[in-house]
């Protein structure tokens, strides 16, 4: 009947993070049931949600998770500069074991919150595309690297569909002003899952996560087939951010690349 | 006086055929004459016009049919897929005496009617321009392919201008979800038609012939010089054609080619 | 036993003309029979060939040569400039013919004599891949674009193999400097169609038909699977064409495009 | 306190000419003062201003107009064809004085007046890049050209920041029908300056400088990190250069390529 | 004196492994001292050698070998299609450990064995460069993928030098047909090796390790500036592959694809 | 008869200079009459040779210099860095002087001595063509861009073609590890410019001039109509620049940059 919701069972992993409960409840009028996981507590399922916390990094738990899921939006695991090792059990193990139960499991798409980390090398002077060379920032950044690369390699073995989103700086409002060009509003951030999850083909698709900002650095020609049309843009806080003549100095690498004070996150700190 | 239209006369081959009856009225402005011409009866000639009924794989009727034009709007011939011989007939005999006529007759610039099908075979996930090879999807297609080709020749060779519109799906509204890809309104092609007439100098331009619609596979950017703006898009009839997650099966190649089910009516059914 | 030749029957059109009758003997161990085809007589059969006097543009006599074929080379038609019909008769409505027959008969590749006059209108500056738009220079290469176009569509469609080769000037020895450029030696022309007859996969593969010689207009980078290394050059033959500063007049089109003469033999010249 | 502007001083160059007193009024918000020079008289500084008459020629003369400056936007110099010699003195040893003098003085910006006419030689039906060969069709193009190449060294090797603005036709309104694709309204023009004035980090940026007008000649892409968005267009205009059908004559240059009536006014006129 | 070899001291990971035990031999000339690293036994050291059994998974382990070590060869891990978590233990963590230690050692320069199967879903008929997307064949390949990233991090952070080596099919000899295409000789090896080691700059260079084989599916354009020029081919072994008719079934991936046989190694037999 | 020589009148500005030594002799079988000139003296004229000392700044002189001349081969102005006002006079107004003159004599063609410095900002690990942005490394660097655009601009107004050669390091052996890659042999540089004369068409090309040397960091792709081939080779000199494992320090721009060492002449050392 009409009132019959296009999915049956939707997963989405990391959803006690920021972009999950964001997601939680925009996503709700797509699928009968949401499956939310986390490694974090969620708290009570509503109406038409499951609750499963889980370690994306436990194979035999992410497997279980899968269970009569349509359609994964997997925005779990690590999503800031961190020891290595944390990242690669969470985004490395993790997204692996993602993939081989959505393989077993038959589903037949992922949407997958990779980053724009993976190309936070390229200058802020650049215009870049999905089919440029990935120029990682950080380890959290090579761990995003891997998750493209992994799910391109599911699409062409398995023909498991992904749509890799390359998520700018989703936030309330920009906060500095690399954000004026990176930032991705909420609405927007919604609006692109949403072409990403219905849009009958997308075949392995990298598409920039951004909304409609006067400058940009990112060009996504390549994800043109998915109809995604930005409606916000950061000029709506550019009164924050005056015009200034006070240039950075010449050798700040956070204004030179793109990753801003990412960075300065690395592994190096650490030792 | 001001009254003067700017076009003594236009020739319109394929007058009676789907869109020769939405050109008919639309273009009557741009000349003081327009002749209507096609293989199938027409109607009665109006005031401004002039009714030739015409096979344009006939030779001598062809170059009769070209005396004191100005302007040439090539609509004429097959326009879906059929036999070999009845295309080779109408569209590659009957586009050839046409680009002679013109010669001849010292026509300066023809509008070609091609087709999306001359690319149908690149995928939906693919992002083309009109630089790229061609992938034609049918002998419909192939016989549009001809036409480009012998068009850029009789530029090359005499100075004929010519400017090929690869026609997506060109109706009242959009009938199936791949045309919320490929529609063209009537108004954006008449717009398309009056850039093609009137830009000073075209030399030999392929323009793809699509709204602005929210999903887009084809880069129109070495047309640009037209000045083509399409005003309507597609997105006004999404409400018919929900968000479904019941995604086509992976060996449908009518949702992973760009041609559609035109990839499926060619020669190979006919024996 | 040991003596087996890899295909059983090759299909040699144009047999009677100037390459067909290098290609005949050359030919000869790579299959136990020798199938030649022209339109003009070819004259006796030797052990392990046999003659068939055929029209292309007759699609019953193309259905029946086809029979119990493994490979084609397709090298029959008109080759240099004539009058259109005749052109489209033996170039377009023969190829076509041909490919159908391919289809029905189940014959998995061709070899396609094409022409470097598909690209005749590109500058003798000019340095162009397979990749690039065709410019043809008259009604034969327009003819030769039809029959590529036409072979890329039967692989995408059908999975039928073709190798189009865009053959230079194949000739026993250049005959003017044009040809210092695009001289393609028989011995070079021969390994080429073995290559493009013996490499495992080749889907659709243009190839330009060009010895090693010291200029060039071609680069043959999407052809790179073939593995075809020219041996001959027109260095050879440098000493019949010395060095002169008798630069060529600023508006003599036959030095300012690649076509070379060809350019002068178009259409215009028959009314 | 709120009420400071973002620099100091920014110096003017070319105070005097066309585009020069629209900027004088436009950009006093920027900086505390302005300095302004010309070689022909400027009248009276206003509040906030400084009044410099210079000769770009004279080195000691450009060095001192210099000094405690922020921000540069070099206006100053020959703006039509003209003789070699006075082209030279203006603009070749202008700019290599300004570009010395900034190098000295330790100023971070230069935002130079290119001109459309460093791609003059492109077709009209061409649709270029910044990052395509120069084209330029005169004295006054090549001495742009040279002013491009002088400022990219300056950055490589002292990481001096220039926005060279490859400006179209910055008038009140189109005059005649090339403008119609080449127009760059006033207001556009400041805007392109102020993003060019205050984006944190420009490099070296080539940046066409022209509305949002219905046809184009010329692709933003490698500027796109400036945010410009031209808010104006010259379809206002277009009832002012009605549809016509009278084509231009097929070897009037001045509307096959880009620079139009430019490229009747070279050197050869000359002697 | 002029006895003095170029390096103090080289480190080999990967010893023990097929062409760690071949260029055991062929790199002493390089440096005073090879330190020999496998997670297998080595054998005795020899003179000029230093033998270090070694988990590269094992972090201290690996920092402990990085002492006074000049330059890395890196050829540890797992070579083959494997289970995903031991591939993750020595491709991923392994390769981590040995940049960080690298780092922190301060080695300037790391010569990393990649492989031609982070590419292995590119067509045979495709001809690739290093720009192009990776397409990785199976979890041995998405982990050089990896590796590749990684590098790129820590020379774009951190300025440590790596030359990635797509290696091809480094054997005695090719084996199968495929081979023909990626066969890559010892002395090859060495050669480019070599040129990897002693070229003064190499920032991060990706370069296809392939001998000068007739067929060619990879373009090492980008790699131009290492001066690596093959002398062996696999024409040498063409008598071993006699020309063939009998082409593979349309369906047979292992000849679609670039990766060959490895493309049924996957992940997806292992449940 | 027989014993013509190609050209009645060769120019060779520069002759005093150390490559107009060297080619002194080397073209004399091109033409009855080898007019030598520079601004230094010559010696005496040998049979066939005519001497004229002349200062490329003095436009009178240059003009007569240009009677009854066939081809200019234009070798003179500055060679190296220098104070920019000297290089202006040589290389801008007297590149501008040699071309008004050519045009005025109706000069068919011109070689221009341009440089490898027009690129010199690439990096060492860059590959670059001929299409790509011009990079200059100094002022001589610019006034050879100058030299570039100026013989454009030539060709496409009054079609007198010009070839630029880009001349690496054109010395009687590689002097250093740079040279290495840049080396051009006398030899390899007669033959270049012998195509460079001789080939029927050139239009506006430009080569860089290189000998085959193992490593490369210029593609001449844009000029393979010249049919140029290097026969010699740095390889050669190998020995004399033994393997180093010695790496250059990171922030050594002389082994960065493609220009090596003349980016570090720039105008800043000279105030």
């Amino acid at each position: 009947m009409s009132t019959a919701k296009p999915f049956k069972r939707i997963l989405l992993t990391g959803a006690a993070g920021g972009l999950g409960k964001v997601l939680r409840e925009r996503i709700k009028p797509w699928a009968d049931v949401i499956r939310l996981s986390d490694i974090s507590p969620i708290g009570e399922a509503q109406d038409g949600e499951e609750i499963v916390q889980c370690d994306l990094a436990d194979k035999t738990a992410v497997h279980a998770l899968m269970k009569d899921v349509d359609l994964v939006l997997h925005f779990g695991g690590i999503s800031t500069e961190n020891n290595f090792e944390a990242i690669m059990a969470a985004n490395i193990q993790g997204t692996y074991n993602i993939y081989e139960a959505v393989h077993l499991a038959g589903v037949k798409r992922v949407i997958f919150a990779s980053s724009n980390h993976v190309v936070g090398y390229y200058k802020t002077t650049d215009y870049i595309n999905a089919e440029m060379p990935m120029r990682p920032d950080g380890m959290y950044g090579v761990s995003k690297c891997f998750g493209e690369s992994l799910s391109r390699y599911y699409y062409d073995r398995f023909g498991i569909e992904t749509v890799c989103i390359r998520i700018g700086s989703s936030f309330p409002e920009p906060i500095n002003k690399r954000m004026m060009v990176t930032y991705f509003s909420y609405n927007d951030l919604v609006e692109l899952l949403r072409c990403a999850a219905f849009t009958p083909r997308v075949g392995h698709t990298i598409s920039f996560g951004v909304s409609n900002n006067p400058a940009s650095w990112w060009d996504n020609r390549y994800a043109s087939h998915l109809g995604f049309q930005a409606k916000d843009s950061s000029a709506a806080f550019a009164h924050k951010f005056p015009d200034s003549g006070d240039y950075p100095a010449a050798d700040d690498i956070t204004t030179i690349y793109q990753g801003g004070a990412f960075l300065l996150t690395g592994p190096q700190y650490k030792s």
